[in-house]
């Protein structure tokens, strides 16, 4: 009687079945063209290289140890013993193993560190225990067969389906479901400016498979995967890429790379690539070499979204971000070259410029050093007064304005394309995992915890048991007090770093001081001629060599501070090193264009009154064209110099010579085997040749190191984000050749967005309005003019604002023994000049401050106040007025929203009817009797009556078969 | 043979619906004491009254509308229709109903707005059509059984337990499962501590069941409520009361009031209170009534849980916001009373109000208005010297900074207590829904269809029969074109009102120059003496009623100009509401205290060219103890002013007037029927008598209009807080009372956060630094202070203070008419004195600005840039610091996480374990066999082998019972 039913079922489960396990035979057995042909050579077909020795069964992830052949070894492995036991946030397998116990714990390894490095039988016996594991948890495993004496051995895993699909779902990764819908098609003029934009914008699209997709109207629903929902999940994309990483690095491989174990651990690359490209049937890496990794295609968009694939969302978002970053600073640059060549354009017609050059107003300035120095005409720094003027004019004031503008722009841009991307590659739902712990922090938690069992055991030999329950130890934790000492080296440290940076500036300066004081007194004339010129281009590029130095050790030093912290997870550790490594790479960076730009000529004193340093050398004044002109200089000398070099030698050259070295030193090794087999080198082989990948900190440091060329000083140097453009354009190629050609491939790392990447752009972004409006106001002239225009000018045009900045000094004040010694002009002087606003000699309080000097400074400071607010102001309104989240993709969630619940409550409803029918037709009279009779003294009101029979059979239905 | 499976299966599902039955049969019947009872007398039972006829079904909901008996009506019905139709968010029952059409359409609600108030007949058929789709949806109804000529009818709706557990599990709804762990116990001094505190505490906390749980180590797991997991969910709290809002009113029935088809709609209160609380067994209301709705629990915290159970998330929000803003005031409150206290003390030692006050430095002052006026001596100003001291000290800089970092504060804690609620409210998951549009959108997105469509006929008939396809109205929205008309209102209104606003403080500063200037004419000494007494008590007492107009005004205006922007929601236009009420109010409020601040004295000219207003009346001067304790008055009598009027008239009085209104109304309609049955007065009777509740905004509005004096000018009135602090502890239970009391029961409306405000508060918070900033700079003698001291004073002391800070005039440089007429000393006088830096007259550039005014006005913009730079820094400190979720709910949520995983594969292997055995028992080998061969066939590659047998049920059991 009940055939029917049990049959049904049979079938629906068959028929799920076959649809499933096709699922998992097609990438169980890594979509061969034809399958029949497994048979052929495996050196013709280059992705079998890619397999197990069966040719079927893909390599996943590659773990690489090297060993030498002694059977002797196992010493006592009982006694030292590294056990990994996973962190819970997965179980082994479906299989009855208990593991209750190894769940309560959040997350525990126990890393016996007795000798640093453990004997070879030891090392054995823990690779033994982690493959175990590694099996129990469903991979499969290849090992190697050959039996050499030493050399490197490599494990290959792979994944099945099985795994893939559980980790799936407790990922929640979201795949796409085969329901579509259409867009809302545009009409009218927009979707004719739309097809237009589309067209213009064809040749600027990389030519890559499914790129395309992204301006279709159809898009596709997605939803977290589930192993139940498979009959409507699309089966043309199983998952990206994304899976390989979370599902090997959790369970403590870094551990055991820290600890010696494993020598490296690497998921593989999806073949080789021809630098020629002309390979048919593209495999993703040659698809990014050709349209991405290359400077041909310099002026295409990147393919973002296959660098995702085959790279993982975090990188996948670095280049993003690199791209967004990189488009838009086209206007920054367009609108920069156009305020530099207004300053050009107006340079003939600037009234102070032409002024300082005007031979007829003849300004004797005083001389510029003690005793050597002789009297100048103010005409002979036309020169350097007219180049000023190219970057102090009005139009820096705009550009200014403009440019905090667009970091604001650029921020809110960004929160957009990455909402989009988070939308497009499907992590909208995403949480964040529990993370495992560093292995430094277990570490000393387990010295910590030995510790105290120690001390226990000396006061009391009873407690000694209650130690080992892990329920005791697993709520154990370190405190501040473990911290402490780490917070005060890392405070310490940096205030020493910072005295370091600053005693550098200073060193600089005092050779500048030295040898400009030593050149100006040298007979020869050439020598005195070329004083500022030779010490100005020496002095910067000691700074730049100062900087990259510093720059290597506060990398290393950030590291190891942050290390002395002992932070918990690696997302802890990361955020950390990077604050550190921001400040102190930032400080050093810009501590010498913060002393010219603010710091500079502002002390030197005044004629009569100079301040000496060492008490013989006077401080450096500005030139006569302003400060501006110099912190132009420096600035473009330290950006251009350190964007070269880093790209050159830092991330071409040094990699290049590290590879050298390990091909020496392996060669050195194992000379034979290399040369032994060269035909047979599988791509595990290739792969461990390259270089690992060590983080995208350095590529985010540099790129935020730049921004900040380009927004903070950018009123002195409107010409910043050009530079900063070009660079860009070769550094997104650079690195797409770095990690298409010569890195193994990173683990695939999930993440939403930059982290604190954005959080350091928006703070750099807020710096940059008060650092802007105090060069504007105190390091370019652009507020005395305006003061001078509008309260002292009698025509109320400029003429005359030159004597007006020069303050009168009568010489027969100069200090004993400061008067030039051989004058040219000294003889019938009185008087000299020079630029400061202070009291004739003939007032009342002579030297001092004057009136205009207060009246200067007031408005110099309402400067800064309105400009500081207006900026910010405006910079909020632009955050506001722009919302974070796109139109479109705000529209789109809401309809799939929508949709999806249809799409299961359709789904539902069908197989309640299904079921409906098919229990109706089958149960009998009499159960559906007792069935009610039991209803009705469970509930023996007359309520019961509405809860009625159809209205049961769609409860237990729904009950039993709700998500199948 | 298959008999087993099918009877395990059949128990199976019994035991679950026998579980599933028990609690529906507990939310339908109103968990009466005991059941069999029920047939007790109505009036006796109380809680009977919230029931429907049958005394067992509780009343949710009530709908009611005004009728009057007439049998003709029915008119053309088919013309004139309004037909709702859900918006889609969830079906209208699990009924085979083909809901297809439906959902296509995100929300269509198609009103036919043709005679503004439709015949009796129509709305008779709405009612009919919108209860019959109530039933649809699976709602119970109970008419009025009374037929009366006219009268209210009460249409009463009782939600049965399926549809609340279908809606719920549409919304996603958290429940406490029956799964609960240990929080970790804290140890040594922390719990001592930690204990301590909760002893302390214990007289604060009102005495509310479930409150203490807050405390208790056990927490409860919580889960999205689904009616498959029944049997993991913990039975002792159902849903609270946010059930009953989203239920009900999203389908349409804000357009049905709207056109009146509606009277009104509300859920039902708890039952009665009585006043005097002696009640046993009290209900929710009376609860809330005793322990917290009356002064007498002024000093306890809150029931806030209580309050969110009974009221919704959104008032429960706001209550708690409105208790950590009062608890956060208590600091501010002490620090404020300390440093006016500082004032007060050093009042005697202050060397500038001694000076002021020494009657031996005898200034002669120059005369405060033309000819009326003699000169004075300074020495009479004594009194304001000594009272401006008490707010201008150099405790007032501290504080205000202290009350910068409050703000910041402030928010960090709210934004703490919000996600702690948000967590104890299982509201984490929560997600936006859609909304229903408003009414007033739809209407006229209607009226532009139909304008189109007429268009479109007028073009083409044959296009026609395609617009009135839903897919293609569906799509249609109203763009800014059809907005347009409604910002040009909005931005013309509001500078309108900016204008008005302005004018406004503009006249009270005419009347208070004419006024005064009157009174100095006048020759009764009297009048003379108290000129500046009266004028200014007067003129602020004019400020505060046009403040008190106005803000009723502005309010209005808003809401209308809102409605002209036709926003689409009802969140929407709260938004845009509460933005432009907060701007129009704010700048009301707050426009007189600015003037005061910022301007007044500022552009009154010098002696001999003072400025005129009308060619008559001189601009007004500040006091001679300076603008700040103009600024304290004005800010302290406007402040305690608004409240105290705004307290006892508007919230008290008015209600009060309205309701007497509405009683008086409603006598005069149908004065029989109430005298007639007072007895049998149901609780919907009661409740319908109450006020409708009309929003937070106004609640939110005064207390933020509270939090800008409080933090705006704290500077200038350090008693401020304190002042907050007293009306907000009266104002909460004012507020508790009018809910418990005076208010129809709102809906319970979800919320997450308190939105906007959040937004509005910090924002004011960032406006605070720089009012501050300038308050103290420019309004305050701070600055010059400090200038003199360290810049001027030659003994480095305050000493000589007031006589730098006055200027000399020269009386003979008086213009012709403005000599003071009758002078007591003004023969002997050559010189008078007034309060600015300029030069003297003997200077070559009389009566100039001086170098000390420059010089100052640089410190004050200094300070400026100083104060604002530091405290914004250090508030992003404060907020950087203070982590936004507390790390123990951060613990918690964690905890929870591992552990709800735990329970649902727990759940999972129980069941595949107990299934695996049936499966195999029952399945013959046969079967297995055939299994086995199709397996085969379709994967036909040796890696079949390792998908066993074992596996394969695992998988299929999975896919049938996972989730069961």
């Amino acid at each position: 009687m009940h055939e029917p039913q049990t049959n049904y079922e049979i079938r629906l489960h068959y028929k799920l079945s076959v649809q499933l396990k096709q699922e998992k035979f097609e990438h169980d057995t890594f979509q061969l063209p034809n399958v029949a042909n497994n048979m052929m050579d495996m050196d013709q077909d280059p992705r079998k290289r890619l397999c197990f020795a069966d040719g079927r069964r893909k390599v996943d992830y590659v773990l690489v140890y090297h060993y030498r052949k002694r059977s002797s070894v196992r010493g006592s492995p009982s006694q030292h013993r590294l056990s990994i036991i996973s962190n819970g946030s997965y179980p082994l397998g479906v299989e009855e193993k208990d593991q209750e116990g190894g769940k309560d714990e959040p997350a525990e390894v126990v890393v016996d560190v007795g000798p640093p490095d453990p004997a070879d039988g030891e090392k054995i016996m823990i690779r033994e225990e982690f493959e175990g594991n590694l099996k129990d948890a469903g991979l499969e495993i290849e090992h190697d067969k050959e039996n050499k004496a030493h050399g490197h051995a490599f494990i290959r895993l792979h994944a099945p389906w099985q795994v893939l699909s559980r980790e799936a779902e407790f990922l929640k990764i979201k795949v796409p479901t085969k329901k579509s819908y259409e867009l809302r098609e545009e009409k009218g003029l927009a979707a004719t400016m739309n097809e237009a934009w589309r067209k213009l914008n064809q040749p600027f699209q990389p030519k890559v498979p499914h790129q395309e997709q992204e301006h279709s109207r159809t898009k596709f629903l997605s939803h977290c995967f589930s192993r139940d929902k498979l009959h409507l999940q699309s089966s043309q994309s199983l998952f990206p890429g994304i899976l390989r990483c979370p599902l090997f690095c959790l369970t403590g491989i870094t551990t055991l790379i820290a600890n010696g174990v494993y020598d490296s651990a690497f998921p593989l690359h999806d073949g080789d690539f021809h630098p020629s490209g002309q390979a048919e049937g593209k495999n993703d890496r040659q698809l990014l070499h050709d349209e991405w990794a290359r400077y041909g295609a310099f002026y295409k968009y990147q393919p973002v979204d296959l660098i995702r694939k085959y790279f993982g969302e975090k990188i996948g978002l670095y280049f993003a971000w690199l791209g967004v970053y990189t488009q838009l600073l086209i206007p920054a640059s367009v609108v920069g070259i156009i305020v530099f060549f207004y300053g050009w354009a107006t340079v003939e017609t600037n009234i102070p410029s032409q002024e300082m050059c005007d031979e007829d107003q003849n300004f004797t300035m005083c001389p510029l050093c003690d005793r050597a120095c002789d009297y100048w005409h103010l005409s002979t720094a036309c020169g350097t007064a007219r180049a000023s003027h190219l970057f102090d004019n009005p139009a820096t004031v705009f550009f200014a304005i403009f440019m905090s503008l667009w970091a604001a722009m650029f921020l809110e841009h960004w929160k957009r394309r990455q909402i989009s991307l988070n939308y497009s590659w499907d992590l909208t739902g995403m949480e964040e995992e529990e993370e495992h712990p560093r292995p430094k922090y277990e570490t000393i938690l387990l010295q910590k915890r030995q510790r105290k069992k120690k001390n226990k055991k000396n006061k009391n030999e009873v407690v000694t048991l209650n130690v080992f329950l892990p329920s005791q130890t697993g709520h154990e934790k370190l405190t501040w007090r473990d911290r402490l000492p780490g917070y005060l080296i890392n405070i310490s440290s940096i205030l020493f770093m910072f005295g370091m940076t600053c005693s550098a500036v200073f060193s600089v300066i005092i050779y500048r001081i030295t040898i400009s004081a030593l050149m100006a007194m040298s007979p020869d004339p050439e020598v005195k001629s070329n004083v500022r010129v030779t010490v100005t281009a020496t002095a910067v590029i000691i700074n730049l060599v100062v900087i990259l130095i510093l720059d290597e050790i506060y990398g290393m030093v950030a590291a190891w501070l942050t290390e002395l912290e002992i932070p918990k997870t690696e997302t802890n550790f990361e955020e950390r090193l990077i604050l550190k490594a921001f400040l102190l790479k930032f400080m050093n960076a810009y501590a010498p264009i913060f002393y010219v730009a603010f710091f500079k000529g502002r002390f030197a004193g005044r004629p009569g009154d100079y301040v000496y340093v060492f008490n013989d050398y006077r401080m450096e004044e500005c030139a006569p064209g302003g400060c501006l002109i110099e912190l132009c200089i420096q600035l473009s000398i330290i950006m251009l110099g350190k964007q070269l070099i880093q790209n050159n030698i830092f991330e071409i050259g040094i990699p290049k010579l590290k590879k050298l070295c390990r091909t020496l030193k392996d060669k050195e090794r194992a000379p034979k085997e290399i040369v032994e087999q060269p035909g047979r080198r599988q791509q595990w082989h290739l792969d461990y040749d390259l270089e690992p990948f060590d983080g995208l900190t350095p590529e985010y440091m540099e790129m935020i190191i730049q921004f900040g060329f380009v927004s903070l000083f950018v009123a002195s140097f409107p010409l910043a984000p050009l530079f900063a453009l070009l660079n860009n354009v070769i550094e997104i190629r650079l690195d797409a050749k770095k990690f298409v050609t010569e890195l193994r491939r990173p683990d695939a790392i999930r993440a939403k967005d930059i982290g604190i990447w954005y959080n350091i752009l928006s703070g750099l972004g807020k710096f940059s309005v008060i650092i802007n409006a105090f060069v504007i106001s105190f390091t370019s002239d652009f507020i005395p003019r305006l003061v001078y225009q509008y309260m002292y000018s009698e025509t109320g045009t400029m003429h005359g604002f030159i004597n007006h900045t020069l303050s009168y000094f009568n010489v027969s004040n100069f200090k004993p023994g400061t008067v030039p010694s051989i004058s040219s002009l000294g003889k019938d002087i009185t008087f000299c000049r020079y630029k400061d606003y202070r009291e004739p000699p003939w007032s009342t309080e002579p030297y001092q401050f004057s009136k205009q000097y207060w009246s200067v400074l007031a408005a110099r400071l309402g400067f800064v106040i309105l400009f500081q607010n207006l900026v910010i102001t405006m910079s909020m309104l632009v955050a506001w007025v722009i919302p974070d989240v796109p139109k479109n993709i705000s529209e789109q969630l809401k309809k799939e929203k929508t949709l999806l619940v249809d799409v299961f409550l359709n789904e539902e409803k069908e197989k309640l009817q299904l079921i409906q029918s098919l229990f109706s037709r089958d149960l009998t009279q009499e159960q559906q009797e007792e069935l009610k009779v039991s209803d009705q003294t469970s509930l023996s009101s007359s309520q019961t009556a509405q809860y009625n029979h159809r209205d049961r059979f769609t409860w237990i239905c729904s009950v039993c078969l709700k998500d199948c």
